[in-house]
């Protein structure tokens, strides 16, 4: 029943100075709305559609520019790990490990993931059902780290689409855990452009209100100064100039839902 | 951006006593609480599971009940239609002539629903995408008539599930024609137990909530006082005492989502 | 264990020389290949995607086309019956009754079917498990009618696609009755063409073969000399010069396959 | 058009002897049928439902084994990598390099395995579209290496199970790379069991069946002398004492597909 945490940022981390930017205008709405603010950016796409997709800054480089957005703005920094080597040092900048959808099965992983102490979230594959974060969420616990927050990020829908079951959000609430919505990648179509994935970002308030009514602890955005331009994901990128009025809106959504739970 | 409607009733109708009880009751929370209030009930169930499901009261005097209830109460009534040559004494009756969702593609049956000039509300087929029901409400329109609404009721996921694509309920809107939530049938587990359909009536708030938050034009809801010895869909329906909280709740996001709403 | 039985024709019924002309080549065709045929077409498509489409004979004319054949060929014939006031005169002429995959839990209709003796086909809608359509055979056995038949017909995956679970074919089988595989609509696209459904006649092969390998009673296809100026599901329909090859291949396929049962 | 390629083998690989037992049983069956043989069993299972599943060799000592088989049976062996680093040493025994299907899209480790020279077994994704597949093999291409494989294992539909579409095969196959069918995790129900996947092997044949009847380089299937009691997969791997009469059988069907081939 604590108000809503939004993890935001660009998809792919860009420089020092795109990351504060980008994460000192999300601070600054969240404040103003009363949120909770963690920013998120990739120093790696390993799972890119295409092997044409534009380079990432990679793990040295992108943990610097974390590390300067945690220190300039004064905030929370997630990101993506992949493999189980990663960990460690990523842990060593960020409060939050992200473990990628198609990894959530990975024992290795998610096992190196929790031996940080750090707070793992994982994405639910999109080939799960969300009673099976069940079995995911216990490799973490084989860790002693009890720190884990579960995303919803759709499942798989036939050919090149995503849907997601908001039935999804309370069934893996009943592990305990947070439950965070990410309301961009659900819009995404994977592969749905040839050589890259599809997206449709007008839909992507759709979807985190959709959660937050229901009740969730976070909201995950992605979103860009200028998406159709950005290194990554640009179809189902936000624009950053509507993000204070979303996050306005969500937080008056969340605000009546938790004073309004649903029991299951 | 009207006020929300709440299209509600039991799943089958009963006698017209315990119909007038149900409606009395739902439009005392509906005034309450600043909704709309149509009462539905069915007099066929013409598509059960099993050829053993409890018998119906039958067209002539399941409209006698849809009549008693619209004289004593005064609410707008609607029921679904199956066959194309009911339409006509059930237009004499019923405001809404519901479409039911394996029947949304007979042309010969939209045809004579439309002709009768009474509002005709077609659930989107568990099969249909929901830019398919534009060339449905084109059939309608053959007619003359207008008076349109689109229901969902969710769409095939695998074997005996269902699920609700919120990005449908904007893709509908597209048409112009007011959509609605059908709250209780997307719960359902069509098959789920052998000779009937299953369901989880918890999960129902969860759908109603993500829908009004996205911004319909109504929500439908099946209700009874005792649903697990209804003569059907048990498993799914509201318990009756529970919905004057529940349309109290979603007329609050009901205003939060109409002040703010969502362009696609 | 009999030699498989190919129930084919256009999808819609035009004249009666156009009809024996297809069921006298494809007649040809199943006697050279040792298959038994039965000829089929349409006098109504009730479901069509759009308003617009070619209209269809009508009962009267359809049946009297029907006959026809079925006097000139020699072969039994079949229609799809989509009213239950159809069902007695078209069982005057039709050896088998067709029950269309929307309608496939229709009890009214089900049992108008069954009750005139004739054999009924049901298709197995798109939106249900293969173990769902015992329930669906026990409406027509309420008759007292087991002269039944299951169709596969693919089953909703995503938007606008089908797909067919081979796992189906011996799932339907447990019922005791014939399971045949349409093998053209489950390669069609439904709604895919905007105000048409689209399809890709070059994978029906794949899907009959499939089906025949795995042990089935009959496949359904539907055929013309010119799909693409057919009046309907062109896209799907296999050129009529293609079927003699088709079923000759399929018959060996078959042979090998009852040589060769699966046993589930 | 080469004869079918069977690649079989325990999921898991426990011991020496136990590994050159099941490939001597399976090269022998090969033999007598005209099959090529590819003996297949895990050093890793990474991936597995439940943190608690019986561990696995390693990679020393699973490829100690596999380097056994190689000398003592004289068949190619494959296995399954996970981690980029695994490559080049999996590569000094290994003909074929498999990457799991939830590794599918990870750059990195499909740049790894292209980079050895060795065969690429690449199985799809339950996420992707098989002519997403199309971008995953451009991935490997990047190196050089055109000695790549395509295999289908299924597509996830609604929860807790997976589907094959059998038109994946000839759309994988427009890539000019061999596809091959994977029957035995096709008819896994992942995550069915609660801790563990649940299966159905019986059902195995019937996809194996249905995709050498479309015409497919090759199958893969797991096996064992005593399922229930093995290490993993247990459900849906096949009795190795049915897997002659069953190879027999698929090269019988082979031959009449690769005589009628398909053309897509």
């Amino acid at each position: 029943d604590r108000p809503l945490t939004v993890i935001a940022g660009p998809c792919q981390l860009e420089t020092a100075d795109h990351a504060q930017m980008i994460a000192g205008r999300l601070k600054e709405a969240c404040d103003a709305a009363g949120a909770q603010y963690v920013f998120k950016g990739s120093f790696d796409k390993a799972n890119r559609t295409s092997i044409d997709a534009a380079p990432a800054l990679g793990l040295e480089k992108g943990l610097a520019v974390l590390k300067s957005v945690k220190e300039a703005i004064g905030v929370p920094v997630t990101t993506d790990v992949h493999e189980k080597e990663q960990c460690a040092s990523v842990a060593e900048i960020c409060d939050i490990l992200q473990i990628p959808a198609f990894l959530c099965r990975q024992t290795a992983l998610l096992k190196a993931a929790g031996s940080t102490g750090a707070a793992v979230n994982v994405k639910k594959g999109q080939f799960l059902a969300p009673w099976d974060m069940q079995n995911v969420a216990a490799k973490i616990e084989s860790t002693n780290n009890h720190n884990i927050m579960l995303t919803e990020r759709g499942v798989s829908f036939g050919y090149n689409r995503l849907v997601v079951d908001m039935q999804s959000l309370p069934e893996m609430g009943r592990t305990g855990y947070p439950v965070i919505m990410d309301a961009t990648h659900t819009v995404a179509q994977p592969g749905g452009l040839g050589g890259a994935s599809g997206g449709q970002r007008e839909f992507a308030p759709v979807m985190a209100r959709s959660a937050v009514a229901v009740g969730v602890a976070g909201v995950f955005m992605e979103t860009h100064q200028d998406p159709d331009n950005a290194p990554c994901d640009g179809p189902n990128m936000i624009y950053l100039d509507q993000m204070p009025g979303l996050i306005d809106t969500l937080m008056r959504f969340d605000g009546l839902a938790k004073a309004n739970p649903i029991e299951i």
